[in-house]
């Protein structure tokens, strides 16, 4: 019953099939390997962008913060959410790569609302040399909460992030499992919404770690070349990055992965909902449950064996506190272990 | 005829195999997998080195600066030879990691002299506030012109490094390919020499892209953790560097792809050494040969098929022309094509 | 009326005195001229301090940022108001100078509460590498928004801080305003409290330019220093910064520019408080000033000639909408302007 | 006898003056001040740049290292000669400011030559993404070994430079020195030469401490402003360094001081040179001399009451051994120190 993260679980066949059959041979290096053809013309056709720039890291944390590097100067300020991966999850990764520029966090939820970014923008922009420039917006789809922005909402962001000329990055590490929640072509969740450079994430959802920076305005590719290496993420023997890429392109494996992962998060929900001590606190439109339950029931279910992540002291503290659970849904999640989760949910 | 470099053949089936056996179920994340607690017991083993830090991340580049980031301050300078990697090879990595410190070159040749080495530390840390402070020497094994220190050699540096008390990096990413040539243990190579910090290479001794970086006091490698994940190097499904790791360290796979690379160099010296306008320019230790030959040689050796790398144009200039090749063996080049290339060599 | 800034005034005439002394014959540069012996004699006596390491900078901001450079890695953050200088004022110079460290807001005010600032220490550090580890306190005194610490709220907010072993920054920009303010001795203020590096500002306080760092526990003090040159914040011709600072020690410049600086808000402010469409938000210890009134009343005094900082648009908006000022008195601002603009308020 | 740098004398009296002139009362901070609109138009009128962007720092570290920062990217190299400022003396800033681009040092003498220029750029950006980046050239006018280069000298360098398309830094810490020996226009040492960027350096020439950053092209002004108050390098009195530049500028005293100071060396180095067993060694066109003398004769020297800087151990060795001496004159050292100090020369 594990339900703490979704790069905890295996790979799939596939990816090990394409690795071995990348495994012939010499091949040159650095990205130059012929797979990775493949997989850039691939990503091309996938987002109806035949002149974007692709560009292979090997964890999410460097495809953020080397695209954000690329997209503004060391003077400038990055908006995010509060809660966005860029902010509490990457050990100041942006404040490295960039050379020391600044989040300015927009108030609020995961979700940044239209007027929050508005005002957090007007807010940071205006006292000249004293405070930094304005530099860039990014958006995580799905958020860090579990939440999956509409097309509408996100075109809205683009559209205030333009009006400040500003170019928007999209943190895409369960970018699959927001596609599948949209039921929208991955043109339409990018550059047709108005962003700039998005992250195509693998690793969250099926690879050994591999995640695609595409820009579809190629103008800035060498300078994200050159930062790449530099920050030590080019793969010399880039062809195994290569190879788990066109096994996740080939056949649709991502979309397959992640309609996997949503629709056993969606299983487990509909468990879940039935218990009235328990209250889902995000919309679950795709692969991540957040719920408050009472310590004691988290206690149960730790006991009976369930692992997830729980915001708070589930062993000490009164035993109806309210905490707040993580359920993280990856594609190779059993059915039976969600049943037996909401059995075990059940019997608590 | 691919000699251009030992990160361009196939891995061995082993590395394969330990990858499936490692894709099973579900396992924490971030190097908290049950196979990375068999890695660095091993390695622990290995250097004979039982409080030894051990820590994995996916590129020789990221190894070298994060190393070398913890070792030394903004405001040092790390000594090192004029053609170390972290000088030509890295597009500025150890200076971006370490926030600005220097790389004061060591005049002379690869390997650097203990009396290079001394002049050098004595040039640099006497101009107080005004110069840079003397921070680290960073020590290549087997060097960039395929040379290998010996025993005594390492030692000597590392003694003069102490005397300065300056910490010793050790940039082994050809570790294992010196091991063999030296015959000597990996403790010997490394903290019975003086080492403090060494990097473990795996990726052009036929891993899929990792390194270990071993702290032999452990101190500093909470710090090494968290510039790892900021530098966006900590592989969230840890598992499959872990993975490879552990297929190199098993049944001495790496000592074995290690012998087989050297013993390939060696067959391959030995065909070339017969022709009288060639001339071997390193001493040829491990799985590197560089040679002098004319243009005409060269330019003979690439319509025939050979692929390595030549410094200077090969196809402009006078046909008497000296110019420099290098000639790299990986573990998997078959000896046939080695045999092909010599014929070559001498048909020409 | 000019009530702008405390740094738009002139110095007094023993500043232009002590240059003129100052600038006699041939000195060594770099801090070794003799009256920066004396400055760093009278400053260590000043704050009770005989082994406190004394350098100096020409400007707030490198005072500030190359402090908490001293203080903390790279991959820590600074726990400081969000109106705190360092934040808003300084162009990111403390993620420059320290290398990408984060600053983490206190929610709350302009003074930190020490609910507030255990809660922002709690929620920071627990997430081991993928968070930032906790770095400093940063606290200023005067506030940016013209209130002072107590000693025991000060006392407070360090003893939270050690109790987490991270280090206190005091931005004494205004340190002069406070301790008048206060009437305490700068020991107490200081480390007697809790602080282990505080600036002991100048410039605001009549100097042209300078300010001094005070490290109670000279340890990182070298480091400083090299900070320092690297930053290029050290004067060659030092003694210039030098004169300026035995100008404000002796004799207790200082503490009669600050007398005056407050005595002459007191002054302003009796003349405010009398109008009863005039809000005075902060507790006015020192010699800033903030207040709302309507728009008409803002405009009314820019008209008259009033030169101040205001929050919003002065032109446009409803005639009663509520703005907020800032005045802000400097040691030389004369009697009659303060009573001009108290006069011109009342006629308004 | 006091030769050991022009960083050591006082100012003249009209600088004391301009600042007494400058400290009336309230004016704007941060460059908005009414002495500096004055000096920005006497500096477009002294280069003949209408258009040019200039601002003032305090050192000339910092006016370098901002200057370069603006000009490069962290993925750079600068490339200057082995004894540069930038190299030799700064502690890393370059480093520091461009976010840890390399410098790359052209084998040779103190003035580059056109052919190891153009080697060192070209082995230096052949490498793709593996070596870092082209970015700008460096020059130092009058080096810091006291030579000037000739203007076509100055001008085939720029020349290369433009052949590769990289902009030239000038490092004029001794900018006036050099257009007193070379008798020409600040123009046509500057951008008519194909300089993009001068530092016009105050400080070593009689000021307290100012440097003029000027852009010959304005484009990237804006940036270089939001890095120099990054950096803690924006003077809220501005008008204090505002003052000194504009005395510096008034009645040419600029050219007045340098001519005094170059006339002083050469009165020195006519009494220098008529003792046999002194070797001169730079070409001696501005302020500055270095000579070969036998350690006895420094010991003498020293013991007269001479302070200049020695290259290596006065005390210590034997008595015919021959170091290196620096002797700096500035625009205060009277004439009689110098006839002191000929004639100690030749009575040791």
């Amino acid at each position: 019953m594990f339900f703490a993260s979704d790069n905890s679980g295996p790979v799939p066949q596939a990816v090990l099939d394409t690795l071995a059959e990348a495994n012939q041979g010499h091949v040159m290096g650095y990205g130059a390997d012929p797979m990775m053809d493949e997989v850039r013309q691939r990503i091309r056709d996938l987002f109806e962008a035949p002149d974007a720039a692709v560009h292979l890291t090997a964890t999410g944390t460097s495809a953020n913060a080397l695209a954000l590097a690329t997209l503004v100067e060391p003077f400038d300020t990055v908006f995010c959410s509060p809660v966005a991966h860029i902010e509490e999850d990457e050990c100041s990764a942006p404040e490295f790569f960039t050379g020391g520029a600044k989040l300015t966090l927009v108030p609020g939820s995961d979700r940044m609302s239209v007027e929050g970014l508005t005002q957090a923008i007007e807010s940071q922009g205006n006292r000249g040399v004293h405070g930094p420039r304005r530099g860039a917006v990014s958006i995580t789809q799905v958020t860090e909460m579990g939440n999956v922005y509409s097309l509408d909402h996100l075109k809205a962001l683009c559209d205030v992030a333009k009006s400040y000329d500003l170019p928007v990055h999209l943190d895409g590490a369960r970018f699959a499992n927001a596609i599948m929640a949209l039921g929208c072509s991955s043109a339409e969740m990018t550059w047709k919404a108005g962003v700039d450079v998005a992250v195509f994430g693998g690793t969250k959802n099926g690879l050994m770690g591999v995640e695609a920076v595409v820009f579809f305005d190629p103008g800035k590719a060498w300078e994200f070349e050159l930062r790449r290496k530099r920050g030590g993420h080019l793969f010399s023997k880039h062809r195994y990055l290569s190879a788990q890429m066109a096994a996740y392109l080939r056949d649709d494996l991502w979309r397959d992965l992640a309609r996997r992962a949503n629709t056993k998060a969606a299983r487990l929900l509909e468990g879940i909902r039935t218990r009235s001590d328990v209250q889902v606190v995000n919309e679950v439109n795709a692969n991540m449950i957040f719920f408050l339950a009472p310590r004691t029931l988290h206690q149960a279910l730790k006991a009976g064996g369930a692992t997830y992540a729980v915001s708070g002291d589930v062993t000490n503290g009164p035993a109806d506190g309210m905490l707040r659970g993580r359920l993280v849904c990856d594609w190779s999640i059993p059915d039976a272990e969600i049943d037996r989760f909401v059995s075990l949910l059940h019997g608590a």
